[in-house]
């Protein structure tokens, strides 16, 4: 399967790159892919800079993934990128985001009346986006069907494991994390960062 | 101060990432920066291609962070590049390792005589790199003056908030971990994955 990751300048970076490096270790089953806008180099306040492909239609309907960042309060009124991300989450298997990623979901329509997290510091900031979405304001990550949403950064790469058992079981996931040295906080009502 | 960060092709995506992500939080402290040793694009196992800048005698002798990953076990035979590992860790206040990243730095020689970890999978493989190292088989992480090294990937960001505890105090490393609402495992010696 392919995992899309969807880029945008000012993307947070262990966003995308917590979560590469969980579908990272199962190599013969996910594929890592990096797209965006206009294709090209996309860069962020950590002074990455990081080669993508163009969205296309030729992209898969496997995995979408959408990172958050301070990107995402520009990239939530680029019509040409949310109406992407529509198509994309609506041919998609699954969409996970991460972080305030679940605000470009959101403004999509896709959520609503589904139940959605994101990070507690851009709580409202998100809610704003579709007050018609069931916000968890208490959750590490939060599924609903085929739609997985983390809360702040580091919390994508423990949906990830989530993710992962869902579909390969738990002692897959624990050896996924194992393989990283990575202590994965697997309980995911349980949210230290709630306020 | 410049985190010079060495990158070479095959580096593991999260040895790179994570402290970046860390250090990120502090943006008027930190300026993160990408070498390698020809410049232009470093790629990866994880389809990652990230623009880097060639190594030369203007780097800052700041703070140096060596990854791991795969292209350790071809880097480690490349002179060229252990020389300028060498150069810039002797003129660097602070060198970081993250998991096999410390098989480079080890191959200096550098680290003789001084307590060092690396991933626990590759234990023996670094161990034989150098054995005069004092290898702490159980850590994760360990400081030796001004040698900060790592266990397995995910280490690397516990090391990294070690590190900003160590220069900015507890508060500090934990206000940069509920940035990123990472749970920050702060125990050095507590190590989950030695055998």
């Amino acid at each position: 399967m392919d995992v899309n990751m969807i880029l945008f300048d000012d993307f947070e970076t262990l966003d995308v790159f917590g979560p590469v490096e969980i579908f990272g270790t199962m190599p013969n089953i996910y594929k890592l892919k990096y797209y965006s806008l206009n294709g090209g180099i996309i860069g962020n306040r950590h002074s990455v800079k990081i080669q993508t492909e163009q969205i296309d239609e030729n992209i898969s309907g496997d995995i979408l993934l959408i990172p958050g960042g301070q990107g995402t309060r520009r990239e939530i009124n680029n019509k040409s990128l949310i109406d992407k991300i529509t198509a994309l989450s609506e041919k998609s298997e699954f969409c996970l985001t991460v972080c305030t990623g679940s605000a470009l979901l959101a403004k999509t329509g896709l959520l609503k009346n589904r139940k959605a997290t994101t990070n507690k510091n851009a709580f409202d900031w998100v809610k704003s986006i579709d007050t018609e979405v069931n916000w968890v304001a208490k959750a590490r990550w939060v599924t609903d069907g085929k739609y997985y949403t983390s809360s702040g950064v580091s919390a994508g790469m423990d949906m990830t494991l989530g993710f992962i058992e869902d579909r390969h079981g738990r002692e897959c996931a624990e050896r996924c994390a194992g393989c990283i040295e990575y202590i994965w906080n697997s309980d995911k009502e349980k949210d230290l960062f709630a306020k």
